[in-house]
């Protein structure tokens, strides 16, 4: 059937370059070269092209492999006792992936202005959908303040992302300063 | 006396040339084209480049007006009976400055990430000696956590200021989000 050994090549293809691309977006941000995909990945750069037309084609897959991953964590996390460190530990997972993918965190900055009607607010929408009923749950706990979206505690991150960029230990600080911002600077008098 | 007379003009010219560059760099970024400021403050390109040679030279001269004025602003506080406060209204005034001119926030980012030796955290060190006072009073006060620096505060304005540029409303976003982080999320468990 040489058919669909022909699909179950383009299958292995398709996930080979994603891996590599997801390794390199991680590595060299959004501007990733599409020719070392290719290299690293043992395929011509015209395969990279018919499965990721365009750079923002890839960049989407890469993105969406991670906002999956990222929905799925809330979904295990929404059966925990403790609601407040459920929202935590899934903030926590959010501040690694911009961490790692420091262009997708920039893209996501723009995408949570909510300033790109065209393509939509698609990864910070389904961020929010899928953390909704975390945050919903510790405020009805009392554990969160009713004051806080979704969407604020992603651009917090975000913007936390490209600040420490330059950092030496870019993730030892991200994590620290955004742990600061949950904890807040102190008491109020 | 024509000679202090050019002098005189000279500097007339430098104050307004560097009253424009304020205003450009705040509305443009660190990208503001000089051909521009040099035609709104009426002069030639060759006197605004004797004045200053290069673009970096400009950027530290207005860079350096704002920082100044915050000192000055910190010295000012450091008398208020509110620690807290005092500490609080000095770090609006930086979200203020860095949400004004954004191009300035993106350089003083890559500063407090002292990744960059040669020039020096000149920006960053020179905003911290000014803080310190403030932030120690505040935390033998008892009022601010003893688990944050000056340049952690500073490094979460830059962010907040990077993450809301794209936002409709970006000042009020980022005095929001800086507020929020100030207050944290609400009672830890």
């Amino acid at each position: 059937m040489p058919g669909s050994g022909r699909r179950a090549d383009a299958r292995r293809n398709y996930t080979r370059i994603l891996a590599v691309a997801e390794e390199e977006v991680a590595a060299q941000g959004a501007g990733a070269s599409l020719e070392q995909i290719a290299r690293t990945a043992g395929v011509g750069s015209a395969t990279v092209r018919r499965h990721f037309p365009t750079r923002r084609a890839l960049l989407e897959a890469v993105s969406r492999e991670r906002i999956d991953a990222l929905r799925l964590r809330a979904l295990d996390l929404a059966g925990k006792a403790d609601s407040r460190g459920a929202l935590l530990e899934w903030l926590d997972d959010v501040v690694a992936y911009c961490v790692s993918a420091r262009g997708l965190a920039a893209a996501l900055s723009y995408d949570t202005a909510g300033a790109d009607p065209v393509h939509g607010n698609t990864c910070a929408a389904a961020l929010e959908e899928a953390a909704d009923p975390l945050l919903h749950r510790a405020v009805r706990d009392g554990t969160v303040t009713p004051d806080v979206t979704v969407a604020d505690l992603i651009t917090l991150i975000v913007g936390i992302t490209l600040a420490t960029e330059h950092h030496p230990g870019p993730a030892a600080q991200a994590h620290r300063l955004f742990r600061l911002a949950v904890t807040g600077l102190g008491p109020a008098r």
